[in-house]
């Protein structure tokens, strides 16, 4: 999408086989690329988060390979065998910057196998080369079609406006569509377009009124901090507001729509997404306002049905809740506490949304209910649990103390 | 309750009838008192927000007049009407200082009254000091009533626990009552105890494990700053959560009560109180967990039915979202900005919860439910309102652009 009216790329490989990324630690108070030059650097940046987001570190891990390939090449022109043994270890390198990334082992692999059994060295490059650029194609691909088959939702919600318009010709913003979104499920989580974000740029680059209520996302303010300023720089209308203040605009009809991500969809369509996704379907429900959920099919978890029971949830340094990351009026970047000193702090990082709240899934092959039929319907080719998982951590019956 | 192990209250007056104050605008970084020494000055606190908080705000102006009289009496030790006019005078200054404030005028109200036609100097200043110790007494007074009213909710839920412990007796921490609050209902709003909190001390000081869960509370952070701080210095066990938490916490079963405050109930059971109240409402109701509204009938709006629709919602600075107050490592205390430079932000600082989703609301009196019946079993002295309310300002049916 757009940053200060061009088009960008969250990562792309130039001309000279340079591979550069947004820098998205210094975002939103700086825009910076930055080059990568190694297999080593790149899993340093994954491990460092210069690149976050689920499809975009499956596409770091692409370009990764090529670096790696690229290094083999230069390292040992004469010898095959050494050229495979710096693969896999760079592969190596790689799975360990973030282990718990799907897609990072699943692009790594894809690399592997697509290099498996190539001697020549400028025909293992030009593979290495062809296959990142397939897999950053890809995942740009996939959420383009998110966007294309979320869109009609936005259309329809801004015709049945317009023609509510006709009733009261002096209201100015009565077409605007008003789309609530949760966390940063945009392009600079993936490779572009992004996926809650991809149907609302679809709609937007189309001449659709869009408006979108952006929710800061505590702790670590991915609203606030990506979701605000890529859809600033794209120049879609938006406007932040707490993670508390959903309920209130639902209840007075200033939301038409909720859309987000999900980090991990059970097979029955449970939604496991960033914490507090849950209390914003639920609001979605109590007035009646549609709660779609875009994502890759790669983030189904197809071993995995009863997911509010079955997934596990990340808890993170109580730090994230406890300090917080701003710039003063000097333009510096500064961390600051802003809690009573001395008292503890939880940071669950996911939540999980009963499919029962879920209007739909918008995946990259169609819009389907958020259940085992449902999604078997765009999905036959897929296998689908017959019994329930056990639960992957059994909820403790209390607190940390 | 206690201040590093010594009882407080958040306004006093001392043997030389100094008034003091904690001053509020300092926590929960620095603990520090003031003296406020004229009715000017009492005015200035309150608008400075020195002192903040319903319960206090009455008690600060009940002061305020009491420091009036003294000035009076000093300032025209001879001319009985020109004490009165300076009573005058101040009680119009008090009123300027939080417009909006309910508890101000009925306790600036309450004074003027008390002190109509007494011409004896020594007469005047007696009386106003005892007035202003009256209404503070009282706001403490109906707090510790509400408290030993919603102890009990507290108790059958450890003896439950408990009973269930017997199944389990591997699990420490099964009998601790697990609270959730949001915002702060604490001793700080009012002169002691609170409202959602007075329960929970009370229940604390009958020897009952308690432990709070806090919402922060953004944008302003009164959870993480105020309540925090509160229940820190009474030695409550607590955790900070950010208020996206909250709906995670009650799917596993780790929330037993939510106890919030209200702004202002209606006569009816709806209940206006800091935004984002009404999702943990909604979270608490697919749950399945009782959720109690801790209020002093002063609260009561008896001339309003259908608050969701009729109370006046106010918007405040956008700022308190984009920008938010810290302490950093080194100690100072700094204001950062935290949301993407150039996004607009909205600040609805108040939502209402109706009244279906209210277990029962808490009283100095005793608990009720939250319909208009309920509310006149325990108040039959006051009328209630026959027919809805118009709204108080109709819901634009857009966003601001």
């Amino acid at each position: 999408m757009n940053v200060d009216g061009q088009p960008h790329r969250t990562i792309w490989r130039d001309g000279d086989g340079v591979v550069h990324v947004i820098d998205q630690r210094a975002l939103p108070f700086r825009f910076q690329t930055t080059t990568v030059a190694t297999s080593t650097a790149m899993a340093g940046a994954i491990a460092d988060m210069v690149v976050r987001g689920a499809g975009l570190i499956g596409a770091a891990a692409g370009y990764g390979m090529y670096l790696a390939a690229a290094e083999a090449v230069r390292q040992a022109p004469a010898d095959a065998e050494a050229r495979h043994a710096h693969l896999r270890h760079a592969a190596s390198t790689l799975l360990a910057s973030r282990p718990t990334a799907v897609n990072l082992s699943w692009a790594v692999d894809r690399q592997l196998l697509a290099l498996v059994g190539i001697d020549d060295p400028t025909e293992l490059l030009h593979r290495a080369a062809q296959e990142a650029e397939a897999i950053a194609d890809e995942d740009a691909e996939f959420c383009r079609r998110i966007g294309e088959h979320g869109r009609p939702i936005l259309e329809q919600i801004h015709r049945a406006k317009q023609a509510n318009q006709q009733t009261d010709p002096n209201n100015q913003h009565e077409t605007t569509v008003n789309v609530l979104t949760h966390c940063n499920a945009g392009w600079l989580a993936f490779v572009d377009h992004g996926t809650a974000t991809a149907p609302i740029y679809a709609a937007h680059d189309a001449g659709i009124p869009v408006h979108v209520w952006v929710d800061e996302t505590r702790p670590r303010n991915q609203g606030a901090r990506l979701t605000a300023w890529e859809l600033g720089q794209h120049g879609v209308p938006h406007t932040v507001i707490v993670d508390n203040a959903g309920g209130h605009l639902m209840q007075n009809g200033w939301v038409d729509l909720v859309l987000t991500g999900s980090d991990r969809t059970s097979a029955d369509g449970d939604v496991a997404n960033k914490i507090g996704t849950y209390l914003k379907a639920l609001a979605a429900r109590d007035n009646e306002i549609p709660f779609y959920v875009a994502l890759p099919s790669s983030s189904i978890d197809w071993s995995l049905a009863g997911g509010v029971r079955g997934t596990p949830i990340e808890e993170r340094d109580s730090q994230e809740v406890t300090h917080i990351e701003g710039v003063t009026a000097n333009g510096e970047v500064v961390e600051v506490r802003v809690v009573a000193d001395g008292s503890g702090a939880a940071n669950h990082a996911f939540d999980v949304t009963p499919s029962r709240l879920v209007t739909g899934l918008i995946t990259e092959r169609g819009i389907c209910p958020a259940t085992t039929e449902g999604i078997a319907t765009l999905f036959p080719d897929r296998p689908s649990p017959s019994v329930p998982s056990a639960p992957a951590s059994a909820p403790a019956s209390a607190p940390a103390p």
